[in-house]
């Protein structure tokens, strides 16, 4: 196949061994006959899948089974109203770092409403739209959590360090799980949806440290907001997205056998640092949407265009080219590169030629 | 392929043209150089795939668009909760027909308990292990909705006409959506898990009517909970599972080419009649465990072998001839053949003729 460059925000580009893979599963898992869709979630075969995903997702992570690994439906969406559900009890605080974290807070304070409790932005640069990552705060100590979003794809920030707080540290990694290493020790509560670094859409992953649902999560909590619902039962209470959690597996193994998180960060800082260097490169053609270059996310690089107008072509050209998803999200305009792990250094090297001479030819 | 007769209860059998298409979607999409796992959910691309999958839905149930086609994550599980959180304002009303009718309920009832309302069965069949549909029972004219089940997995059994009541009907038809006709212009809102007779694992189905929603929805139920972000949104406020969807609306476009509902109904009947005339008619020595023949489903056939030892080693002996899923639901134990829309015909002859043999075998 010539596969194309992909630059989309997610879904996005996947491995292409992981590719080659699920198309053979789809049809004929392990020459049973039978697709994997069409398998019991219950039965030996998935159950070695689903397994096989938990063990090398803590094993990516450097935990250990004193956290749960669970793939649940619904999106990192769910989750923002599962988390407050369970654990928010006095008050939950919360940084605002972009529209997803705007979100997240959003479902905290309806919880929050409706019990009388308190859900608090601690931080936000939404009078910036966005274009920085807020550092001077200080979460309470008796927090019943604080909530981070460690990436924000639209606007192209991420944080690179996690902050020491006392409280229980929760974060939505969705757009940047897995492409760099974290001390994932310190979080009490991990989530993102897969269909950035991980793998297709239609799972999200929770990594959740058990000992914090077993003192603080709320037993009363409905059954599918329910965090006991899903580590009591391994993630099959109900039927699982099999063919999702298939596909996210292997991407697991695809990390590992490229030698772990260590080793993607170098692959994703070599591309990040040729397509940030091409547009400070630029003479200013081409401007970086980000204030603080150690903002600057290493998978969604957001820059501009001297007006909109060259931004359309920009995008239109380069589709012509087989170069996808460089439109910037609807609500901040522009042009974005989302270079996720899997994105190859060649697919940044053919943008990058592409858009040198997309100036040199549109000044 | 060589494809073995696939009797599982869920995630199931799919059509081989539908596995087809799919194969070469996961891998190579429309000849574009990725896969649709790869593709944004709110490019062209993908824009075609949904909308056609909408249509086809609302063409195969005679509906228009007084309806929206909802799909969402999460499971039939997540709507057990989302479906009081819309509707029960006042009282709810449940028939009980089996574990995920009473899950239904336990939902209904978390949700009354929260705000002084009530979930109330209406009639049961739980006394007797499910193994009939009550029908002695009358909707109170001003319920909120009443929620009805229409095909019990575990059990065996099915409801085959659609009961008339005053107040709005609400109906998990997960495991025979779309396996028959319906009048579906009598219920307010249908949902089902796509993973028995209209897809992968990973989706769920949801056709609700509009004006309904207008009417009764209540606006302040959280973001995911709330059937108005979906339907504003057209199922794209999040990241929906964009793969199971792709093979969902394959699923659709197979059923219209097959002829529509009533020829799915005949290929179902017929085949529903193989395998209860070959337990009818073996002296006993299979014995169905539905209590009255006219609540016999056609989707899932669940009957008993002389002994349990005898049930073990029939479906051990029928995976070794590639017949595979026939084991009963782990609470109920017997045997069960799951024969939905796109299990051959030839693999349920294949099951009646070993069926024969191993009774005259082990006498």
């Amino acid at each position: 196949m010539d596969r194309a460059h992909n630059f989309f925000a997610g879904p996005a580009t996947l491995p292409v061994e992981v590719i080659e893979k699920s198309k053979e599963a789809a049809y004929n898992f392990n020459g049973m006959g039978m697709s994997i869709m069409e398998m019991s979630h219950r039965g030996k075969e998935f159950d070695t899948v689903i397994k096989e995903a938990q063990a090398d997702c803590l094993k990516i992570m450097g935990l250990d089974d004193e956290y749960a690994v669970l793939f649940l439906g619904g999106g990192a969406s769910t989750q923002f109203l599962t988390i407050p559900t369970n654990f928010l009890k006095t008050k939950a605080e919360y940084v605002v770092t972009g529209a997803w974290a705007k979100k997240a807070l959003k479902e905290a304070e309806w919880s929050a409403k409706h019990a009388n409790l308190q859900a608090n932005a601690i931080a936000s640069s939404a009078d910036a739209n966005f274009n920085f990552i807020p550092k001077d705060w200080k979460a309470s100590d008796d927090a019943d959590y604080l909530h981070l979003t460690s990436n924000n794809t639209i606007y192209g920030t991420e944080l690179k360090e996690t902050p020491d707080v006392k409280c229980p540290l929760v974060c939505d990694m969705s757009s940047n799980m897995f492409s760099r290493p974290y001390d994932f020790s310190k979080y009490s509560l991990i989530y993102a949806g897969a269909q950035k670094n991980i793998g297709p859409s239609g799972v999200t992953i929770v990594i959740i440290k058990k000992s914090w649902l077993e003192e603080k999560g709320n037993p009363d909590a409905p059954t599918m907001l329910n965090y006991n619902t899903h580590v009591s039962k391994d993630s099959l209470f109900n039927t699982p997205p099999t063919f999702p959690i298939y596909v996210v597996g292997q991407t697991f193994k695809w990390i590992l056998e490229k030698g772990g998180l260590e080793a993607i960060k170098e692959m994703n800082d070599k591309k990040a640092k040729l397509l940030y260097g091409a547009i400070d490169g630029s003479n200013g053609y081409y401007k970086g949407s980000v204030a603080n270059v150690e903002d600057r996310s290493s998978m969604n690089v957001t820059f501009n265009l001297p007006n909109a107008d060259l931004e359309a072509k920009f995008v239109k050209e380069a589709a012509a080219l087989k170069m996808y998803g460089l439109k910037g999200h609807r609500s901040v305009g522009g042009a974005r590169a989302s270079i996720y792990n899997a994105c190859p250094y060649e697919s940044v090297e053919a943008l990058v030629k592409f858009m040198e001479e997309f100036a040199k030819n549109n000044k």
